[in-house]
């Protein structure tokens, strides 16, 4: 089993995976209720560039789902980011700029992470507390960048929070052609007065997403300034979605 | 006293009012709960070009703010709506016409429109079961026309709904002036296609609304296919920002 530590902190059983595919080690968390062993459908949530598979907004919705929405969580660590990295560095502002150097570098990037996204959700959905079949998928930013093409590619994804992204970027092309394969309902945030990814572009990341059932909220303020309403609704709406 | 006819169903106490301001009638409609008399905050319900007062999607978020989020509503019929036509004509393309009309030809439409909002509100918070100052205010469409300029004259008003509705039309250049003056929490309903209202000048609008505290949440669809989620989003909204 990939379970290389365990926690239990407030009616949550936190287990940090080390998830194997190929020659790779993909560093990952995954939470659950520690009292009920009902299956529960997970959602996956993607960090943004600067943090990590653990950091305070991740941590924090992880734990309100399984605490109040009746749902699983799992988190795995971007490239260049978290557990991953070589140098053992958790500067924020040395993983983002690596980030935005292999984005541009690596050709491989994004297929090589949603791989890596569909084998640690085959080793979530492996577990007795996980519901198999559909499942969530909550990333802004990076996490769009990698959730996108993963939420377009993986069937058993019901249910997506995406945004904090345009049609931008070196895989603007890989967006615009993904998007209208994402089908599922999609929650799709943006901060008014971005300065990483301009809201025109972001606004044309929505009008292309294929769901006849998507919505996109939007709120003043920059980048990093998503107002704790909208984590609120995210959770809701996963819930909403899951839980039937 | 104003009323001219009172109903009560499932809890809800409806009463049709008629409101004089100097030589006007101003028919409208006061809901509040039959069995509390404990003076509770009032939304202003303002209806879209071709409904009314009593149109169905009014009644039912009146009734549902009544009956489940512990605030009373009032509604009063638009200029060459409802009861206000002289002709008693209910065919609602018709009165969407003659709006077209005078929204083009009577200079004083809206102030005279504001300041009927205000005498109604005047009435209502004359109620014991409605409270005194705080109030909300929900309308799209025709609705924001008149209730943008409400919203930005009218103190008491401390959260809105708005939307449907872009910096366009004939008093275009009044919507561009009464937006940085609207300073409550707002909910911005768009829907992306919007037919009659082009949606970058509805973005337009959303942006030069003055409020710290604002939001956008749009959604795929014509202008009159505003899903159920947002008449549900609508009145938790006001609920939160007035109940306290």
């Amino acid at each position: 089993m990939p379970v290389v530590d365990e926690v239990v902190a407030k009616g949550v059983r936190e287990r940090r995976l080390d998830i194997a595919r190929d020659e790779r080690r993909i560093p990952g968390v995954l939470w659950t209720p520690a009292e009920d062993a009902q299956p529960r459908p997970v959602v996956m949530l993607g960090h943004g560039a600067s943090g990590s598979k653990r950091q305070d907004y991740v941590l924090a919705l992880a734990r309100g789902l399984v605490r109040h929405h009746g749902l699983s969580a799992l988190a795995i660590d971007g490239p260049v980011h978290g557990d991953r990295r070589v140098d053992g560095s958790t500067d924020g502002e040395r993983a983002f700029l690596d980030f935005a150097q292999v984005w541009s570098a690596q050709e491989d990037l994004i297929d090589t992470m949603v791989a890596d996204w569909r084998a640690a959700l085959d080793v979530a959905q492996s577990f007795d507390e996980v519901a198999p079949g559909p499942c969530g998928f909550w990333g802004l930013s990076m996490g769009t960048i990698f959730g996108l093409p993963l939420v377009a590619a993986e069937d058993r994804v019901a249910v997506a929070v995406l945004g904090l992204m345009g049609i931008a970027g070196p895989t603007k092309a890989r967006f615009a052609a993904d998007a209208p394969e994402v089908r599922c309902p999609v929650l799709f945030l943006v901060q008014w007065d971005d300065e990483i990814f301009a809201r025109s572009r972001a606004l044309d990341l929505f009008g292309a997403l294929g769901s006849a059932d998507k919505r996109l909220h939007a709120h003043p303020g920059r980048h990093a300034e998503v107002p704790a309403e909208e984590f609120e609704a995210s959770a809701r709406f996963l819930e909403k979605h899951l839980q039937y």
